[in-house]
């Protein structure tokens, strides 16, 4: 019989134990701080039905990259981000939750896209959002941007430092109005300034759509910078004020690695205001880590109610996955997850030493056995090695008759006969 | 414009934030009972390739409930459990894992089954296995029951006690061939007698299979008992002591709540040897919350090598949700995420306030802020009561020229003007 693959699926993350107790330990860190700061945690469905997550004013990249497929005769498709799935359930309890509504998932995301380092067809992710209803203050976006800049900063020991880029849409929508473009023009435009780091003729294309004149005016911003067009429209110079004041926010709370960049956008079409993305210090070289913006009318699909929101989300495989490959995360203090293991010489043996097995789980240290009792000491105290366990505790006839163990400090060699009681305590102290 | 539907999926969980924060203490507390045994948490991709997924060997039930889909030139599915992962997983990495390897999952799982009380189509399972290479001793199978009654009685204070079940297939097989039945007739009478429970003719349905007398010895085997059969042929009495030794090292344990139950098959094709399976005992209506069994060849479809082992599934939804939905659980303790509410009276105090905020939070309070400053005192303290937040610390123009919070208990009522300091010191007291 032929053997089957062994490999997961391209684009699909398979970590070893260490790196994913890695993986856990900062995700459960990040999520800490979005627990401190009274964010819900939701878990919700991975399948969504068809209607709900394809969308014809949905005019960005996601489409071509959901998994859709039919049960029975009901078309569906995974989850490609957090907030398909939180617009349609908060529209469906607006009378069960709290505004403003904190939420936070941390779920697993799908996109069928092009493989790319830091890309991955299924992904973690941690989508954060705050929620009001008909209206909510510019203080929330400066408040998850600061949340989130913490949340980065609890894995900073891993990954390095982060920093912040702020736009804002309005100040594109001025300025297409400023320009006297059409809605083709616009989003087309829109697309190119979205991707303009990974265009060669990036102004090519732009006159392409626009023509010579208007083309460079658009250069004009990202050469003399978005201030020089104060003044030239109202629109114009209330995004610019709101990006300013917004900075000045987060400087305010203490945010110092915060700043302007006129060219983010955000793929997403929902997004209406202030948008932001994240990006390492340490590894300039990485993707957008995560971003996100203000959306001022998220559930107009599920709701007649108008649901205002700022949200983001975290690319946390993006984040450390990468990394933890290229081993540059120091993976030593995860190497192991047991304080003692437990060898047993003869099967006679092996009910007590389960029993001592337990006490020692019950008084929480991390304990596993080696049941396989007619294998040599040598086998037994290889495994214990093997499985970087802090403490051997030897069990045969002598132990059994006497009720003790013989405790192996598996760093120092020293062996000592002892109760379990003791055993207990010694590897408690260390 | 049509609205789209706000419910989810028929089949598909979702959960209120306070039934969410039940849902994820007691998967923690599960959690960290396999931790503490030593368990490597593996986190496997949720889409497997089809041929992976599907098995022409694979009598059960299984192969009709699959999410298969396309993408691409690919054929894949959803994983419907975490062994077949596993097995692909292991038989991938047998140089990288120590063995016996001890691994467990806590993952999403598909199935399109039909609907019913305590099954969803999408539902949290965890997987605990433990692997060997060639052979592994009867002494594990012992071990992962007595960690699987502590990962039960870990939430036993929301879901009541727990028994298990013991089974074995060697006695089926022995008695098979003791009937002298072929191999269509084998599986056709495995099927029926797994599903016995279910069947209100049974009888009829094993004399049609096997006709009247070899029925009637079926029959024996549930009324007179399965140790009746003793001395009727070499591999009924190895499966009958089998069965007896393992319920007795279980006592030895300290086990109490286990028996014998010659009719748990576990549905799966893969198990070989010893089968169990776990009942509440507060709630008897309730559908096995989970089972497992010893495997002898997990991974034959990936690896030339021959990976044995005993591994067992929890589920977790299906254990939580149900009593959750029928209100059996007390989720008082969990209606409440946040320790202090800040609000603020006028915009012009934002900034201060989210001061405030950011230095509770960085002390381990759990703090939100309402930002809407604009808002009269009456809208945010009923904010503050309706998220059942245990403090408000109240900002206004005082409290900021003064730098002191107005910290109100939103039990008692009283109200006292403080510095942020002994807003730390009172919240963490209390």
């Amino acid at each position: 019989m032929d053997l089957k693959p062994t490999k997961p699926l391209t684009g699909f993350i398979e970590l070893l134990p260490a790196q994913q107790r890695c993986f856990d330990y900062c995700a459960n860190r990040m999520q800490e701080v979005l627990k401190t700061a009274g964010y819900n945690r939701l878990d919700l469905p991975s399948i969504e039905r068809a209607e709900v997550l394809t969308d014809k004013d949905n005019w960005d990249e996601i489409e071509t990259q959901m998994y859709l497929f039919e049960k029975g005769d009901t078309k569906m498709g995974l989850r490609y981000d957090g907030t398909v799935g939180l617009s349609r359930y908060v529209a469906g309890h607006l009378n069960d939750l709290v505004f403003p509504f904190r939420a936070y998932q941390f779920a697993k995301n799908y996109r069928g896209e092009r493989r790319q380092r830091g890309r991955y067809r299924e992904f973690w992710q941690m989508d954060i959002d705050i929620l009001g209803i008909e209206n909510l203050s510019a203080n929330y976006d400066a408040e998850i941007v600061a949340t989130l800049l913490r949340v980065y900063d609890s894995v900073s020991e891993f990954v390095g430092g982060v920093k912040v880029k702020v736009g804002n849409r309005k100040f594109w929508n001025a300025m297409f109005e400023y320009l006297e473009l059409d809605e083709k023009q616009s989003r087309e435009l829109f697309i190119l300034v979205d991707k303009r780091d990974k265009i060669p003729d990036f102004k090519d294309a732009v006159i392409e759509i626009i023509g010579d004149k208007k083309a460079e005016i658009i250069e004009n911003i990202f050469d003399k910078g978005y201030k020089s067009f104060i003044g030239k429209s109202e629109k114009l110079d209330t995004a610019i004020r709101e990006m300013d004041d917004f900075i000045e926010t987060l400087q305010d709370m203490g945010v110092k690695n915060a700043e302007i960049d006129i060219s983010v956008m955000r793929g997403h079409s929902y997004y209406t205001g202030i948008v932001f993305e994240f990006f390492s210090t340490k590894y300039p070289e990485m993707l957008a880590l995560g971003g996100g913006g203000r959306y001022e009318n998220l559930a107009s699909k599920f709701s007649k109610t108008k649901i205002v929101g700022v949200g983001a989300s975290v690319g946390v495989s993006r984040l450390l996955v990468p990394l933890m490959e290229e081993n540059k995360i120091d993976l030593s203090q995860f190497e192991n997850n047991v304080d003692v293991a437990v060898l047993v010489m003869g099967n006679q043996n092996a009910r007590y030493s389960m029993n001592v097995v337990t006490k020692l789980r019950e008084n929480g240290i991390a304990t596993v056995s080696y049941l396989d009792a007619d294998k040599k000491f040598k086998n037994q105290i290889e495994y214990a090695d093997k499985i970087v366990a802090r403490f051997a505790a030897i069990i045969g006839d002598d132990e059994v008759a006497n009720k003790v163990v013989a405790l192996k400090d598996m760093k120092s060699g020293e062996q000592k006969s002892m109760s379990v009681e003791d055993v207990i305590k010694t590897v408690k102290v260390k």
